[in-house]
C-alpha cells in the first residue's frame, strides 16, 4: 500500500489523482490533502478518503472546514507552513505536488529532506529553484517524478536510460487555440477564447500559459532540470493533436516517444505506480481513428513567451524566477480583463530586461527575486493601455 | 572489440553493416563472412576487412574466389556447413543473420549452442523454427536482438520492460508501392512496378513481400517469438511514411514508439552496440520536415497475405512453414514473371489448405514441412494461368 499525500486535491490534476486512487485502492491510500479556498470540495474528499493531515491556504478556510463538521484532529495547518505539514507527517510515502504557483517550495524541499518520493505536476517548484530542488534530491536520494505530460512521456522514454544517451528532448505542443494566428490577429482576443484549448482540460493559469507557449517555455526550463540536458538539447515542436506526449533522440538518432491519450490519469498514475506499471481501464490510443499527426515549429513572433524562456534558461541564476513571476501577475490581469493577450509577453520581457541576473543559492533568495519581480511587473502592468 | 561473423555480407543489410563496422572499427571487427554466389563482391570484402573464416553457397563460387586470388586458408566451406562453420568459429562474438531465405536455419541454432550473440536480420528462422529457436537460446542464456526495423524497435521500445507489461504490439507497415489499390487493379501489375518501394531500399524478395503485406505478416509470427505475446496482441497499421518503425503499448494505456530516418545502420547499430548505445552520424529525424504521419487499416482484402499469416500463427506448429515455403516458391515465380500477383496469395492459401498443420519439434520435421510445400505450390503454381 502506497501512502500519499496531495498537495492541490481540489484542482484538476488532484481530482483526477483521487480518481486514479479509486481505481486501485487495493494498492493507494490517500494520507495527506491540501487545497487553496475551495472547503465545500476538500470537504467531501476528506469524508471519503479520511486524510490524517488537511491543510488549506486560510484560516477562514479551515474556519469554513470546521463549519461543515470536519474533525478538528486532522486540521493541521494553512498557507505554506500547512503544505509543509501535510508533506512531510511521517505516515506519507509519495508527495504529490499539484498545487499551482509558488507556494509549495518550501512542502517539496521537507519532502525531500524526509526522503518522501516526489510527483511533481507543479512546473513553478522546478522553473523557480530547480538548482536547489534537484541538488536537495540528489543529496537525500529522493526520486522526482514528472506528472506534467511531456515530461511524464520523456521520463518513460528514457525508462532509466542514462542522460549521456541523450542527444535531444523534443517536448511536442498542442500550439494552444491560436495556432496559426498572427502577432496582430491577437491583439483583441479575450480570456474567454484563450480558456478554450484545443485537446487538454487544465486549470486557468495553465490553460493561458499553453495559449501564449509560455507554458512550453516552463517546460522547456523544467526539462533542463529534470534530465539533466542543455536548453539547446531541447527543442519544441508544434502537434495540434497532442497524441505524441514528447520524444527523446537518442546518440545514434533512434528517436523514442511516448503516445496516448489525452487523460492526466495516465500520467498520475504511472508517477504512483513507478517503477511498476499498473493495468488501467483507459482507453487504448487508437491511431487510425486519430488518422494522421502533424508536426509544426513553433511561430516564437507571434508567441515571445517561448522564446523568452529560453532566454531565461540560457541565462539561468534568477532569469527564470524573473520569467515566472512576472509571467504569473501578466496572466492574473489577462484573466480579469486588465491587460491585451500580446502584452503578457510585453510585461514579462520588460521585467526580464530591467532584471540583473544573480546566483539564488538559497529559497529566501529565490522569493526575494520573486518579489522584486511581482512588484516591477505590476507596476508595468499598470502603465500599459488595454487595447481592445 | 566486438567481434562480427556476417551471413549474408553481400545483400543489403550485409553491406549497411559493414558500413556500421566502417564507422566503428575501433568497437567492431569482421572475424567471419559468408556470401550465396556473388564472388566478386565477397572478395573485395575479404581483401579489406580480412576474415579469419568465409563461407559460400555453392564450390564453384568459392572457385572463383579462389580464380580471384584468395587464400583458401579462411575457405571454410559451402552451403549450410559452410554456414555452421563461419558461425560457430571460437573467435565469433555476435552472429549477424542477414542472408535470406532459410539457409541459415541450422547456422542460427548452431550459433546459440555456441552462446553467441544473435542479431537476426532474417525472418525466416523465426517463422520456421521460432519455438525450437526461441527455447534453444533460453537454454543457453544467449541474446536474441531483432534487426528488422520493425522487431528492433520494439526492442528499443521494450528496453528491458517485461513481457507481462505488454497490452498490444503495433507494427507500422509503409503500405508497398500498391497501397490503396483495390483487388481487381492488382492483376495486371509487374514486378518491376512491385520493386519500386517507397521508402525502404531492400533486396529483392523482400521488396515483393512488402508489396503483398506478406512481409508485415511473417514479421507478426516473428513478433510473436521474440517478444512472447500472442496473435490477438498483434496489430498492423499502415503508416506511408515509414517514420514510427513501430510501437508498443503498455498496460496502462500508454504507447511508447520508436522513430527515425528509414536506415537500416540504425538498427544493425543498435544490434552491434547492445545493451551500449554509440553516437552515431546518421541525421535526425526531422519530424517538422516530415510534416505529417498517416495512420490506416491495412487492406486484408487486396493484400490476404497478412491474413494468412495471421492464420498461420494462430494455428501454429507447422502452418507457419507452409506459409513461408508458398510464399518462396510464388514470390520466385512473381519475379520470373511466370505468376500475377494476386496469385500470391492464392498459391500460398491452396498450400495452407492442403497441409493439415501437424508439430516440429525438430529441424528434420520442419525442413520436411517446407520441402512438402516448396512441392505443392510448385505444382499449384503451374496449374495458375498468368493473367496479363
Amino acid at each position: 500500500m502506497k501512502r500519499i499525500a496531495i498537495l492541490g486535491s481540489t484542482g484538476s490534476i488532484g481530482r483526477s489523482a483521487l480518481s486514479v486512487v479509486d481505481a486501485h485502492g487495493d494498492r493507494l491510500s490517500v494520507v495527506g490533502l491540501a487545497a487553496g479556498e475551495n472547503a465545500e470540495l476538500l470537504g467531501e474528499q476528506i469524508a471519503r478518503y479520511r486524510p490524517n493531515t488537511v491543510a488549506m491556504a486560510s484560516g477562514e478556510a479551515l474556519d469554513r472546514l470546521r463549519a461543515a463538521g470536519v474533525k478538528d484532529a486532522a486540521l493541521t495547518g494553512t498557507g505554506r507552513d500547512g503544505l509543509v505539514a501535510v508533506a512531510t507527517a511521517p505516515d506519507v510515502d509519495l508527495v504529490l505536488c499539484a498545487s499551482s504557483g509558488t507556494e509549495a517550495l518550501e512542502a517539496v524541499l521537507a519532502a525531500i529532506e524526509h526522503r518522501k518520493t516526489i510527483a511533481l505536476a507543479n512546473k513553478e517548484v522546478l522553473v523557480m529553484a530547480g538548482g536547489i530542488v534537484t541538488e536537495a534530491a540528489r543529496r537525500h536520494g529522493v526520486t522526482i517524478l514528472p506528472v506534467d505530460s511531456e515530461h511524464n512521456a520523456i521520463h518513460q522514454c528514457l525508462h532509466g536510460r542514462d542522460a549521456s544517451e541523450i542527444r535531444r528532448l523534443v517536448l511536442t505542443a498542442s500550439g494552444g487555440p491560436f495556432r496559426g494566428r498572427r502577432a496582430t490577429e491577437l491583439l483583441a482576443v479575450t480570456a474567454e477564447e484563450a480558456l478554450r484549448h484545443p485537446t487538454w482540460r487544465m486549470g486557468r493559469k495553465i490553460t493561458i500559459d499553453s495559449a501564449t507557449l509560455m507554458n512550453k517555455g516552463l517546460e522547456v526550463i523544467e526539462a533542463h532540470w529534470l534530465f539533466g540536458v542543455r536548453a539547446d538539447q531541447i527543442d519544441v515542436v508544434i502537434h495540434p493533436q497532442s497524441v505524441v506526449h514528447s520524444m527523446v533522440e537518442l546518440t545514434d538518432g533512434s528517436t523514442i516517444a511516448q503516445l496516448g491519450v489525452t487523460d492526466m490519469r495516465l500520467p498520475i498514475q504511472y508517477a504512483f505506480s513507478y517503477p511498476a506499471r499498473w493495468a488501467a481501464s483507459l482507453p487504448s490510443l487508437d491511431l487510425v481513428r486519430a488518422g494522421r499527426l502533424d508536426f509544426a515549429v513553433p511561430d516564437t513572433v507571434a508567441f515571445p513567451c517561448l522564446r523568452l524562456a529560453y532566454r531565461a534558461l540560457e541565462a539561468d541564476r534568477s532569469l527564470p524566477v524573473v520569467l515566472n513571476a512576472a509571467n504569473e501577475v501578466a496572466v492574473a490581469r489577462f484573466l480579469e480583463g486588465r491587460l491585451s493577450f500580446p502584452s503578457i509577453a510585453e510585461i514579462i520581457e520588460r521585467t526580464m530586461n530591467a532584471h540583473t541576473p544573480a546566483q539564488v543559492a538559497s529559497i529566501d533568495a529565490v522569493r526575494a527575486v520573486d518579489q522584486w519581480a511581482r512588484e516591477f511587473s505590476q507596476e508595468a502592468a499598470r502603465g500599459v493601455q488595454l487595447k481592445a
